[in-house]
């Protein structure tokens, strides 16, 4: 994995994928899928999420305001899936789909080594947590996988529909 | 236009797909683009949006709380691009870009009749419009253009650079 400049983060989220989150506590770590997240600011990149206070990763992630948020590729969307319906309360998600927890720099979440892009974060504003679930995350280090040249991402439509970027279109614009 | 119910709007917001909101006051409409946006809740329908205070829609948004979100299809990718790049402070957007306000049926702000979906929102939170100019919105009403067929949306990379929607992959899944 390779350092993404913290300035190219909301090229990655802006266009809305899903995304896994991992978080870790007391020696046990977990994942879920997300795709009610958002760019807040460009740098440093700031990030909103809705984290379910139903998710078994709710009360982890309020506890130690850390998380990792990884980007997986169309190649992973089976396994995306399978993250997305059970639950780190009963299984080790990372062991019962095969995904690889990597250490981080400077959280303990693990990175997900499968993922093409990861982002270690912290949680910078709990304001709206108890009202809609709603995180306000910094992002502290962002990496990229060298070796996944052009991840064609994956955006869900509601039960295991997605559409799978396709052709890609250049405008001129003056605009981030 | 024909009414969607509201139980599916996160299905087209969900994906991430670059959208436009108007806001109007005085008489006045204005349209903006926006790709930082999330879902919140399913029903009624909440969504996170981002709307910096160097843009002009922001003070009316904030004055008159209402807005509507406007889903735009590849087809309009140039003009979506030409609202990103001018300032009602200056022009008529709607004009220039050649698009029509339509009247909305709860909100002042207008629809967009080139879009495929329209959702009519009124501002429901605001504790982190200060801080990270961060909204959150109800839909009232969601609009879709039965005559689009199969719309395919456009996700932003960064200046005027979008991927557009692809093929679809279905895998089992219970999760909305």
């Amino acid at each position: 994995m390779k350092d993404l400049p913290l300035s190219k983060v909301y090229q990655l989220l802006e266009p809305g994928p899903v995304v896994m989150l991992t978080t870790a506590r007391k020696g046990r770590a977990n994942i879920m899928t997300m795709s009610w997240h958002m760019m807040v600011e460009f740098e440093p990149p700031l990030i909103a999420c809705v984290v379910s206070n139903a998710n078994y990763s709710f009360d982890t992630l309020r506890a130690t305001k850390e998380c990792v948020i990884a980007v997986p590729a169309l190649e992973l969307a089976q396994k995306v899936v399978g993250v997305g319906n059970c639950s780190g309360r009963t299984v080790d998600k990372f062991k019962r789909l095969g995904l690889t927890p990597l250490p981080a720099e400077n959280v303990t979440a693990p990175l997900v080594a499968e993922c093409f892009a990861n982002l270690e974060c912290k949680v910078v504003d709990t304001h709206l947590v108890n009202k809609f679930n709603l995180f306000v995350l910094e992002v502290l280090k962002a990496w990229i996988d060298p070796a996944q040249k052009h991840p064609k991402t994956i955006h869900h439509h509601g039960y295991g529909r997605f559409a799978v970027d396709g052709e890609v279109v250049k405008l001129k614009s003056s605009k981030p």
